[in-house]
């Protein structure tokens, strides 16, 4: 949960990063900017700011945004009935994006997510991604990232997103932020 | 086909739009930027310059250049099989894009493709696209688009790209370039 002070600072936050790596958007599509807290009411910490371009049956486009040293919690994109499950492109095109996924852990990771929920990050393979570096996660595949000093704004280039099936490793994690009133 | 002359100074031209245009690639994308002139030997005024970031066998997502004035020749992306075609969403981020697909046909067209090519454009409903507007083509669906005044740099956000399977509406286009020699 997190209150409509913290939701609209983020977003702002976002659209001055999202300015500065150059994103060409509407004013419509700026005002959807999805600010996911993921359920865990600690916004700076842990979340992503997303902004949709294209979401059609068969493909998305979003341009995420990471506050500085912000994290996107450990999840994967699983298979739904036909669909092998959402492979993804991740595309660093502003700042620098600290990606973990499997393989080799990294003997001193450069991100550390928030110390009580570090249980529930398992992948600690270590890709710091600069402008114009991109990686592809299979469908299925565990990964999380974290923004650098200054955030990130990267790209995610995908086959069709269905966000809310999208599985976490923190069962905690839940994937439509609840704003709270007043 | 056009000379090793011609195609550097298209690359370079496309390499300025895209500055301008705030795209971040690497040099080792940019030096596999593609020049493509149908086979018409008539680069400057049917063509396009394709710079390829994500290919893989589920999406792409490649960024157009055309010059001022320049056509990509109608054309559309047919079933293949298994694959239903490719779904590609054109999305403008520099400059002016006039698109052109099946539907009501726009009066007085701001396109003129080359004259005596007119004949191999079928489909005249005009959208005039300016940066961050969008239009999805479903597959198999004719289209084709010249650039505006000062040229254009778009998105191409798109199920998978088979290029050679295209089919373009003229007879005498040919997917591949043809370099002179000297």
């Amino acid at each position: 949960m997190i209150t409509r002070a913290e939701l609209e600072s983020a977003r702002r936050r976002a659209m001055t990063l999202l300015e500065r790596a150059g994103i060409v958007a509407r004013q419509d599509e700026l005002e959807r900017i999805e600010v996911a807290d993921m359920g865990l009411s600690e916004l700076e910490q842990s979340g992503v700011q997303i902004l949709t371009l294209v979401d059609t049956q068969k493909i998305a486009a979003k341009v995420l945004v990471l506050l500085p040293y912000q994290t996107e919690p450990e999840h994967r994109h699983p298979r739904l009935g036909d669909y092998p499950g959402k492979e993804e492109t991740i595309r660093c095109w502003w700042g620098e994006l600290r990606l973990y996924t499997p393989g080799e852990p990294t003997p001193k990771p450069l991100a550390s997510p928030p110390a009580r929920r570090r249980h529930t990050y398992t992948v600690w393979h270590e890709q710091v991604m600069r402008p114009g570096e991109q990686v592809t996660i299979p469908p299925n595949e565990p990964h999380w990232f974290q923004g650098g000093p200054e955030g990130a704004v990267v790209w995610s280039f995908s086959t069709k997103a269905i966000d809310v099936t999208d599985i976490f490793t923190d069962p905690d994690v839940r994937r439509v932020t609840v704003v709270a009133d007043g």
